[in-house]
């Protein structure tokens, strides 16, 4: 990713549906107040541009992302897979990287849970060959290569190494055993690479061993599909998707977003909780290189969640903008 | 299957590996206890057999299991893909039932859990069809069928209203639009012949809600790997998997195991929990027909799981035979 001297970073804002439309522009007036000189640029995605115009992922929404530095999304409706999969692919990320963290404010199911799934994000069953080869006989072509396997498995143990912590590679190679098992043999050799402990697990028996010992995990890298459901599953642990941020990174470029939905329940009201799109804002910052200001944001937002003022959906009477403005003050 | 008056049924018991050789004949004890004049046959599987003749599944015993009324068996070790796979194979399961319940006894994180998975036992990544189509590129086909995906559906909606109880379709018809989406659709128009209360999932969604809020779901029909990982998922939130049966079920015959593993921690100690078979064995009493005999065995299990004696799992220090001995007076 280029750097301020390159001159001020071009960062696209799609606010999508529903919350999104909420929460993006809070997490913008955040990203503005902590300084680097971006420049911001909106553009439409999701299932009420599809309603105007047929596509929920316009071709110049696409475009920006693909040549911006980094693009910050909020939600799509019904539309999700047809927005979120195009626009990984647009910003070349190779990377889903999920911090799920019992914030503080979190009523936590179990709550000494602190981990990260790295999470592959191109291919598996994502790749999306499919077909009706006979009628009612239908198959899905998963796709698995060293080359991506390396990548993912790569950043995984790089960022393990930067933090001090361990890494588990979750896989099915007992079943997908040439699939799985190049995943899991190139995870394997890219791990002795490092002075990082690891280990294996299988993707059923990790679903467990989450739910039971959370703690024990540090960076978990995974296939693409293992990636989603484990990572929803440890959101179910620390009181759902409300506060959980992601990133889509790759070498030139990054989009990152919240975790949760749309929230039609709640939308058009005012009263969403910005935390997780403010958390995703500060990995932004961080990925091109402001590491300072990325730290400022992360811990404004959890001395907020600390201390209040709270959203309705942690049990508060607050709006997005008095969480908004609290963020702001601590900054 | 058949009944008794067409001579006692054959029953073939594999203890494997591991607690396997332990827990297994205490089952079968009960099983003795409980009158219907079976057949018993022995065979072996798992790891000692492959150390042994370099096959972890005996010809010998696979077409024992593919000619017996039902199946019993334990566990084996590393070789359990290559054993468990082709049994559902040999009886020609296409349903794998796997009721999770807080049992008296476990130390729950959701004691309010209480459901069933239904998973698909035949195809999706399982059908096995793997390569490395380039140096560094593998793929594998999965398969999804109208008529398998059918046959599932059917059983779960059965067993639902037979029970008067919900079902839950999962699937990632979102991203596996043509696979899943056969499964989805398949489901929903089977759902529609009976008077039974259905809602659909995404796989990913599905995970956070089960961690948080299990009590809600009742019969949960599944493809093949989310069945795998969705229900070892919700036996950590029972306590693990060492209280759960499952049965394979097929037309005319069918194969019963408890979800654990070999233990090999506490293997040959003669303190395993025989309970997971046990209750095993009350589902193929059922499958039988049996259903006094199956229910005695499940109320004596249980009600030994309330008042004790417990093996150390639980927090005691009774064997697996005076585990037995306490069923085994309750009848
Ligand atoms: C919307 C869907 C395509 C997406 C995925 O499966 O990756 C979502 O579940 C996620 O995890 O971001
Ligand atoms: C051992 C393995 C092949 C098996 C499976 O994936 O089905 C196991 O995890 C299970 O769920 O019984």
């Amino acid at each position: 990713a280029g750097t301020a001297a390159d001159g001020p970073e071009r960062i696209v804002v799609i606010p999508g549906d529903g919350i999104g439309k909420e929460v993006v522009p809070a997490a913008r007036e955040v990203l503005e107040a902590v300084g680097p000189d971006f420049e911001f640029e909106e553009a439409d995605a999701g299932d009420a541009v599809k309603a105007e115009t047929g596509e929920a992922l316009p071709e110049e929404t696409r475009d920006l992302a693909a040549n911006a530095d980094a693009t910050l999304f909020g939600a799509a409706g019904e539309t999700a897979a047809d927005v979120i999969i195009p626009l990984r692919r647009a910003v070349d990320s190779f990377a889903n990287v999920r911090p799920v963290r019992a914030y503080p404010g979190t009523d936590a199911l179990q709550p000494g849970t602190d981990l990260v799934f790295v999470r592959e994000n191109t291919e598996g069953v994502y790749a999306g060959h499919e077909s009706e080869i006979a009628p009612g006989v239908t198959t899905l072509t998963r796709v698995v290569t060293e080359s991506a396997s390396e990548e993912i498995a790569r950043y995984g143990f790089e960022y393990a190494a930067e933090r001090g912590s361990r890494v588990t590679i979750a896989h099915k190679a007992n079943v997908m055993r040439t699939t799985d098992g190049l995943f899991l043999d190139t995870a394997r050799r890219v791990g002795a690479e490092y002075d990082v402990d690891a280990d294996e697990a299988l993707m059923d028996a990790l679903a467990m061993h989450l739910v039971q010992r959370p703690e024990e995990y540090d960076v978990v890298v995974c296939p693409n599909l293992a990636g989603d459901v484990l990572s929803d599953l440890a959101a179910g642990l620390v009181g759902g998707l409300g506060l959980l941020p992601s990133a889509n990174v790759g070498d030139e470029r990054a989009l990152f977003e919240p975790v949760h939905g749309t929230a039609p329940d709640i939308a058009g009201q005012g009263v969403a909780n910005p935390s997780a799109v403010m958390l995703s804002a500060a990995m932004l910052l961080e990925y091109l290189g402001y590491d300072d200001a990325g730290e400022r944001v992360r811990s404004a937002v959890t001395a907020t969640l600390e201390s209040g003022p709270h959203t309705p959906d942690l049990g508060g009477d607050a709006t997005t903008s008095d969480v908004t403005e609290a963020v702001l003050a601590k900054l």
